[in-house]
């Protein structure tokens, strides 16, 4: 691999010996793979040589972003490359007239976020890891909180440069709003993990920052009763840009681990909306139908956030939910999607596979959307114990969600650690046409090879 | 082709011989193919059934719905079996909790809309023609006057249900709002124009009825002043749902057509915006910063419309453009996007075109997207001299919109008639690697061949 340091011309790019096992693995840690070259490449041009030289040696190559991932996509689990997009971190443009903003992979979205704020707009995907790459987002169509007003990092993509497995550069999608000019190629590449082209630059749409933005939080007696409730918000036409739940032991661990107190403690479970929009009277008046469903969904209350200090508290208990859950235990992150009006059912069924084989599973997410994020907790279980106990509970909850008209990820994507349920849910028809597009795009299986879809 | 009797049972539903004109062509009826049977099928089942017999018998299928597409989509072009959806026209389910309705492929437009407006929902996309089906709507992505806030087509669909080549049945999407599980099949297949596969059945996404809807027309001194004032009005953060332009001779064509008056006769162009929302003072308010932003941009007056009468004026007039050009004189629709920031350029352009060739040409459309249409028109022209000079013009101004950063079409797709100009623009890598994915798709090439993205 000798020949990588004459292509890129800079051997402190160009780690060939005793690679650190964080550019082998996820943000898990759990994935191990072995690379045998870790690139830092910083342009199109450098990407474009690698995957030549990758095509001509059938070498495989891992692309990588800031390696927030949860599933295993950035193990290079046929070792070869890993390519590191983390340095290609600029905000090349941002261009008002379009509302879009040209960025490379590496850009951090809080960077972007940040930026394009700074100028009165905003890019409205959300995801809870702020630092993962656009990059990475695009490959794995990220979602987060404001999905139910605003949509997912797909509907924000007009346009990438990719480089194809064989080294050729190519682009899609334009900073048009309409397209209809042959197949949309943009729209295979979003969502792909990495398997049919590394995203070298992207051009983002963007929207008129919310002048106003407000929380509100709805306790209620327990989740059941709170997640019905979310039915009657989203039918009640009051816009909300996100509607999270959280069951009050989750908000307990979060207390534990931040020092903070969550507003109204008497609670079972908790929804927490956000409204935004132009003006306060328009919100006031949103408030008000809220108010009016949330009466008849028995909640509790209904707080609106106004006091800064009781705004951060619960976003930032709301923020550190994992962690804090990680904090007491190893778990396994799960974000399975089911249809909204599934959610409940789906729940129940959760809570009776912790009756039925006494894991703990602690649940949370984005009720607006049905998103639901479930931490599997191992506890002090042996590692024997451990593998046995969470394959069958895993097993089950998939099995349930599928079975429910869902999907195995809502948004961290498939990878290798979800790729076997991903496999006994798809039909053998879809899995055959997602393996001959591979094929047509890279016959040599060069990129990010194992992952997703293949056997 | 006897045998496509016996797979129907129905004899009245499988034509053999004098095929009728209409089904061998499309709306505008000039580019004509020779189909050798056509099948009016009813079910998923039928349409398997046909596709396995064609592909075993190596015989090409062109899909169609109610034929109302301008670009030779549905010409049969190689012969063989056109297969007619339009029966398939039920509306299978609405479903409140979800927010989506279960179609089958050949509802027309206008009929989805009133259904689920009855139930207080709403179907943004909205495209001119409102008797297309919805699986027509889907094959081009269509798009329309409320992508500026709605977004288009692809935006609203959820799930497919789709026939491939050989006769199997697919099944993409599901009823959740995210998915990042695999390959994004059903994005590959909206805008596919019926290369792919045959759209038997769709899920489509609603949304509440917007409960007030204003529109407001503003009229400038000439089309450059405001096209101008557009990208002013989409900066200002008045969301509005539709931002359309019209030049004056375009107008008193339409008023020829209609035997109507349009209001504020002494302009050169006009502005016609709609703004929707969940309530009158909000919109009142967004049309006072509207006000403001019209006075920078020296639009000669502005109408909110609020009398009934003057709004149907407004609208009928706008929805009969093409009709009322037509009866005036053969045309060819052109409906090239570029990046809303080019468009005054690119309009400016056409006019320049007009004076170097003589040629006319009629622009209206989409001004909040960028999305031009231009009527190309050919007076009284003799067949040759037509074909010389329209020629000349659709080279430069196909050129030019590539040049700007835009694309062959916004909304009604390739087919035939654009694929030289698409062929043109489009790069060698990008070609092929759609090819290759038709090729792995349809190994036979016997679905809609020679359309779109083939030499």
């Amino acid at each position: 691999m000798k020949e990588l340091i004459d292509l890129i011309g800079d051997p402190s790019r160009v780690i060939l010996e005793n690679i650190d096992e964080t550019y082998q693995t996820d943000s898990l840690g759990r994935l191990r793979g072995i690379a045998e070259a870790l690139v830092f490449v910083q342009t199109t041009e450098e990407v474009r040589k690698i995957m030549k030289f990758a095509s001509e040696n059938h070498i495989p190559v891992t692309p990588r972003g800031a390696g927030t991932n949860l599933v295993g996509s950035t193990v290079p689990q046929e070792g070869g490359i890993v390519l590191d997009l983390s340095g290609m971190n600029r905000i090349l443009e941002i261009d008002p007239d379009t509302m879009t903003a040209t960025v490379e992979p590496g850009v951090l979205l809080c960077d972007l976020q940040t930026e394009v704020e700074k100028l009165g707009l905003f890019y409205p995907p959300d995801p809870g890891e702020k630092t993962a790459t656009i990059g990475g987002n695009i490959s794995t169509n990220a979602g987060g909180m404001r999905a139910v007003k605003y949509g997912v990092t797909r509907d924000y993509v007009r346009a990438l440069e990719v480089v194809l497995a064989g080294g050729e550069v190519m682009n899609v999608g334009t900073k048009t709003v309409k397209d209809s000019s042959g197949l949309s190629l943009k729209n295979l590449l979003i969502g792909s993990e990495g398997t049919l082209g590394v995203i070298t630059k992207a051009v983002v749409k963007l929207i008129v920052k919310p002048a106003v933005s407000v929380g509100v939080l709805l306790p209620f007696k327990d989740l059941k009763t709170g997640i019905h409730a979310v039915l009657n918000v989203i039918r009640g036409n009051i816009d909300p840009t996100a509607v999270e739940f959280v069951e009050k032991k989750v908000i307990s661990l979060g207390e534990e681990y931040t020092g903070l107190s969550f507003p109204h403690p008497n609670a079972g479970a908790y929804i927490i909306l956000t409204l935004d929009g132009e003006d306060r009277e328009g919100i006031e008046r949103r408030i008000e139908k809220l108010r009016e469903i949330a009466k008849g969904c028995h909640a509790l209350d209904m707080l609106v956030l106004t006091d800064p200090k009781t705004i951060e508290t619960v976003w930032t208990i709301r923020g550190c939910l994992v962690k804090s859950v990680e904090a007491k235990s190893e778990q396994i992150p799960v974000d399975i999607v089911v249809p909204i009006n599934k959610s409940a059912e789906f729940i129940e069924y959760v809570h009776e596979v912790e009756r039925e084989t006494g894991v703990s599973m602690i649940s949370f997410g984005h009720a607006g959307d049905g998103n639901v994020h479930l931490c599997v907790i191992r506890g002090d279980r042996s590692e024997e114990e451990w593998k046995r106990l969470s394959e069958i509970v895993m097993e089950k909850i998939y099995d349930k969600s599928h079975e429910l008209g869902g999907l195995t990820s809502g948004e961290h994507g498939i990878g290798l650690s979800k790729k076997s349920y991903f496999l006994k849910a798809a039909s053998k028809v879809n899995l055959q046409i997602m393996r001959s597009i591979k094929q047509a795009l890279d016959p040599e299986n060069l990129l990010n090879p194992k992952k997703v879809f293949e056997e």
